[in-house]
């Protein structure tokens, strides 16, 4: 099958790459560490050029981009949409990217710009897209990473969200702090484990105390020998824990929670939620970022119907 | 005058030595960074002996040392009292190290064995020890640092404490998360400052929702062109805060605090302190230390009446 147009998920240092059909299927999928950190030294369209070489994609193919490569750093700036936001507004506001070789458009990320609660996104708004952009879409959507977001949606439209830096702190104390004694080497998380669901209950009792919690477990190894995996396990839940706390009370209870993530990150968060008896239906993050990449390119780039070579676009 | 005795404090990281006269003042002192990871590989006599030669101090003056020298990877383990405990005890629980050149004993930590709040301290029991040790002495201690500690004393006993992470966070979040770019290499925080104590306020009102207005300072810097030097305070008081509502809501808010520490992070403490409308005496952690080591030099090598060469101690 030809391919349609090209798909790029840029984050800061992580690149996904995927050879699209038009119908929205994945043809070829490529992932590497080149992300924004990276190309920014190497070369955006040296990055991607090459990527494309190794997927064989005609030269004429064009490119539909999210993530950090539309930031002031990146390649070419997509400026941020002010929430409240129409999701369909990112295709609308995407920047094209001058001189390129081939058509590469950049969705922009969303900006929250209330100075009490200053905001910002660059990816998940795709993700969203792809999933929420209905008229009749409305809920709370769950984003659980490096940087997790919670999105409030009403209507099709953003309207209010909050980032919490669970991934980020998380490999900081792992790694870099005297915690790091207690949980070793180890690096994975039993979502099941007495210690995470112990953990994630605890945070969610007291969020406020977390520094303090954090710190019993590398006391509970000095004075009771706990193991490392439960120690990194307690510490994940913990944070987590926080992170569903605070959303909690930021958000209200009332809106039906989506939890959006893939792999690891979603049977955490999905046994997570599921211990504090909560229903949250699960959407895959990388299947939505890629109908979002795709709502974008069917607009930049219309399939008229029963076309299956699309050498009408790529010519 | 004749030195009586010698004091240190070792710490993680620092290493403290002072020469002392029997009245409890320091004759000299030295600084160094010789804590108890460099000590642990260079050897802790070796170490301790080099500042001894430097400071001229004859080679039978007995050295009382409190801190991390007394772990298990210190130089001799002072097994942790376990609390409840009088604060005297530890002066009876001291441990004299084997094999050494001269007299010297390392005086032994705090373990908190409750499993719900396993905690541990070393360092700071001396300086409680030379401030409340008496019978009388009653209320909280806010001792902060890399693990600030909170401590609850009844009748010179120490009852319960708690540790929060909040000096060390701040270090990793400051120069290794994505808050970097925000707070750029500033490294000093102005305790007046409407962005350090607003920040305090914020967190106090809001500690479950620390993560997410850690995460604001970034997006203020983006969106609002927020300078380093105010994302740096702004930074700081957010985990001061924190702590404060955290310590606030674990420990009551009956007790008198007490406020035990030097230098910059008295000054960030005391104006946190007096901007939340808390009256918070203050002591000086230097001073305190010292004198919590001479409580228990006093003890191991008494002072005759009218003594003040020392020879009696230092034959």
């Amino acid at each position: 099958m030809n391919p349609y147009c090209v798909a790029i998920d840029w984050g800061t240092s992580s690149f996904r790459i995927w050879l699209m059909s038009g119908d929205g299927s994945a043809l070829a999928e490529r992932r590497s560490d080149e992300g924004m950190t990276h190309a920014a030294t190497t070369g955006f369209s040296k990055v991607m050029e090459a990527h494309l070489q190794a997927l064989q994609a005609p030269a004429s193919l064009p490119v539909v981009i999210c993530g950090m490569a539309g930031s002031r750093q990146g390649w070419t700036e997509a400026r941020y949409l002010t929430v409240p936001a129409k999701l369909c507004d990112i295709v609308e506001k995407a920047v094209r990217v001058e001189g390129a070789q081939r058509d590469v458009r950049i969705l922009p990320g969303l900006a929250q710009r209330d100075p009490e609660r200053f905001d910002v996104m660059r990816g998940e708004e795709t993700q969203l897209l792809g999933e929420f952009a209905g008229d009749q879409s409305s809920g709370l959507a769950c984003m659980p990473g490096t940087h997790s977001k919670w999105v409030r949606i009403a209507a099709g439209r953003v309207t209010e969200f909050s980032t919490y830096m669970t991934g980020e702190l998380f490999g900081l104390i792992a790694r870099q702090s005297i915690l790091r004694h207690a949980v070793g080497n180890i690096d994975t998380c039993d979502p099941g484990s007495a210690a995470f669901l112990g953990a994630v209950k605890e945070a969610r009792d007291n969020p406020a105390g977390v520094s303090r919690l954090l710190f019993s477990i590398r006391a509970g190894q000095l004075l009771n020998g706990q193991d490392a995996a439960s120690s990194y396990e307690r510490l994940s839940g913990l944070l987590i824990g926080w992170e569903i706390a605070a959303a909690r009370a930021e958000f209200g209870t009332g809106d039906k929670i989506h939890l959006v993530a893939s792999g690891k990150l979603f049977r955490l968060y999905d046994a997570a939620f599921r211990s504090l008896g909560l229903k949250v239906p699960a959407i895959d993050a990388d299947d939505a970022v890629l109908k979002g990449l795709m709502a974008g390119a069917q607009q930049f780039w219309p399939i008229p119907d029963h076309h299956t070579d699309y050498g009408h676009i790529n010519a």
